[in-house]
């Protein structure tokens, strides 16, 4: 083929991907157990945040995770247990991306772990999201964390579970999640280091429903105020949502589309849909950013979990200008968020039609990352993120913006240079 | 005295009168019928926006809404049967502002209409705001727009009276609005033409006592779906707690800060703190802003409504460039947004600690309206307001900015320069 020809594909190949991406319509169906829904989950199966990694080389925070994570299933009940049971290889790793699912921070799914679910409505694949909270998924473990996750299995799920089972039987599709999210990013989220405004609108959506299916009155308020306290709450279902919009771009012929960042705290790996479902990776980033009272960069672990499909999906840093007020939680002036917004527009395809920043009189965010802009113009992805201690044990200490290595953008285009003879 | 001696006379009540405005707390305590609360309201009174006003000088949607009201009270059930209960002289107009109150558009407050009772925490006054509904108050009197009336009258406000009610039994003080003031322009609102956050975060504190109050299931499920679609909610919330917040700056004698702005329609009104209960008029403005499909700039009404009470406090229009999004309503750019807001700086006494533009990187808004900066920099205020037909039984037909009129402020420095003999 001519170098012409090559490039006319690309360029169908491309609208078609991005296509896909703005014409998705993520709708929240369910709430289950992994094990029921995860393709590839087995009762000895923790999935993780980013690309694969074996448990010798994953980060501290990861591993603390994973212990939090095995006490909360009863296989063991302290730090020494879950490793042993780990170093005897009764557990199977692998990464949620490979399994339909995306986790924010060290992002671990195990069996018995409520995830949301996930419908494209308009392509039709069903993707996961693991809950977000403050503990575990930094690597905390202690009871008070594995507690959290207790709740949100034992109480909050089930809960979510029935008020989507009512919405099914009166013949609803379930909680259309891009219409909220459209409107969340009118109201100052950008939806990954900010979905304050998208848990509010989800709460409203589910809760008449929560209502009808809940008899207990004290459940039912605390329900409302974890919501009304827990403003990261929307972030698992915006990633979802952000999962099931870029995988039906997945595996086009000669696309050069990212449809992946993850970060597992030590490597950060893209997919790109022209490349199967091949890693491309390098070294997980140090944030920069703000930190809490008493802690600094040397603390700091490297960039991690699944949450960049946020800006792999135009929104999060790429709709920063849309948040000015989380400057306060990573850093930065407002010149910076716009600058960084409109940087973003050289390294994609094409303006999204649905998440629209009014700052800039409503221009869409830039959506659909093409690696061939990234490698050309040297501008790599910007990414929001939390920064969790480097130590198993403690937890979420600041958060910042962060960029992926340039090599992961560089081998998968030499790659791809590679399988289409470029 | 000397000029010098004037000049520090009055720097020092603006600042006592601006820190009253900045430390005031407002909470909203209860619900209340307006007879059993307001002072001054009798049987047949009938309260509405902006200066005084007899019925045959208001407006066609002041006089639709005053219909709409008195057949809502059982007084009438039509135009003309209210028309002449009126022209008989069996109803008193007066003031919402003159009694403690504030409404939005035509702002109309009959004995049976039940209020937000509001109550400055710091200061011990306690104020009144009449609920926001899309009909009555633009002067709709059809059967549906009197329909919304008796939805908030006999199912919301008795239900929100309740949910109030468990709070204080609980030690509550109420809920407090300054801080979802300060939280929701964080979330794209401006408080004024747009509060959708300032709605979901106050849906979501109340809902818990509301949920422990309410026995019949289907009508929690009604009011939760009545804050989620009625995104204007809390306008009527954001204008008590700023009426509360500028009523603990009145009768500071010297001081030249505006404690009120209102409107009937036909005059704009302003109250100046050193300068007692006066009313300082001009016509009301015509509106620049944004017209719903079929009408336009010939059926519009002047400026309606005490709701520029909030740009009083320093949100609302002050606070625009927080909300861009309003500006698909509203009219104009982004860059208008920041003009505005910054032009604000010129013709105020400080800016807010509470009500923060993170845009601004996290300045605060102009706060205190100074007449002497008005008439010296020729700098009027600038309001966002709806736009109501102007004739009566239509209703609300766009959305834009106003000014008030000059001669508003220019009669009320004359009148200072007499009183203080300047």
């Amino acid at each position: 083929m001519s170098s012409e020809d090559i490039k006319a594909k690309i360029e169908s190949a491309n609208k078609e991907a991005v296509q896909r991406v703005l014409s998705s319509k993520p709708f929240l169906i369910d709430v289950k157990p992994a094990i029921e829904v995860l393709p590839g989950m087995n009762k000895r199966s923790i999935f993780h945040a980013g690309p694969p990694i074996e448990w010798s080389k994953m980060c501290g925070p990861m591993k603390g995770a994973i212990a939090g994570t095995i006490i909360f299933e009863g296989w063991a009940n302290s730090w020494e247990g879950a490793v042993k049971l780990i170093e005897e290889g009764e557990i199977e790793f692998s990464p949620n991306h490979d399994h339909e699912a995306v986790g924010p921070m060290a992002g671990v799914i195990s069996p018995s772990l409520p995830v949301m679910v996930v419908k494209n409505e308009r392509y039709g694949n069903i993707n996961y999201g693991r809950i977000v909270e403050n503990r575990v998924q930094f690597g905390a473990f202690d009871e008070e964390a594995v507690e959290s996750l207790r709740f949100w299995a034992q109480v909050l799920a089930p809960a979510m579970a029935r008020a989507l089972a009512r919405m099914r039987s009166q013949g609803g599709t379930g909680i259309d999640l891009k219409s909220i999210m459209a409107r969340a990013l009118y109201m100052g989220d950008e939806l990954h280091n900010r979905p304050a405004a998208g848990t509010s609108l989800f709460a409203l959506t589910i809760l008449p429903y929560l209502i009808e299916t809940t008899e207990d009155k004290e459940l039912l308020s605390q329900i409302v105020r974890y919501f009304a306290s827990n403003e990261i709450f929307f972030l698992c279902l915006a990633m979802a949502a952000c999962k099931a919009t870029m995988n039906s771009a997945r595996e086009i012929e000669y696309s050069t589309l990212v449809t992946a960042m993850a970060r597992n705290g030590v490597e950060f790996g893209i997919k790109v849909s022209g490349l199967g479902n091949h890693w491309f990776t390098g070294p997980a980033g140090l944030v920069r950013g703000l930190y809490f009272p008493g802690f600094g960069s040397q603390h700091a672990n490297p960039d991690m979990g699944d949450s960049a499909i946020t800006e792999t999906t135009g929104i999060g840093a790429f709709a920063l200008a849309n948040s000015p007020a989380i400057l306060s939680l990573v850093g930065g002036t407002a010149e910076d968020a716009f600058k960084y917004t409109r940087q973003m527009q050289q390294i994609t395809t094409t303006l999204n039609d649905t998440f629209l920043i009014p700052i800039f009189d409503f221009q869409g965010t830039a959506t659909g990352i093409d690696i061939r802009k990234v490698v050309k113009t040297g501008i790599l992805p910007v990414i929001d993120t939390a920064i969790a201690h480097k130590d198993p044990g403690i937890g979420m200490i600041g958060a910042g913006i962060v960029n992926p290595p340039m090599e992961a953008f560089k081998s998968a285009l030499k790659e791809y240079a590679a399988k289409y003879k470029l």
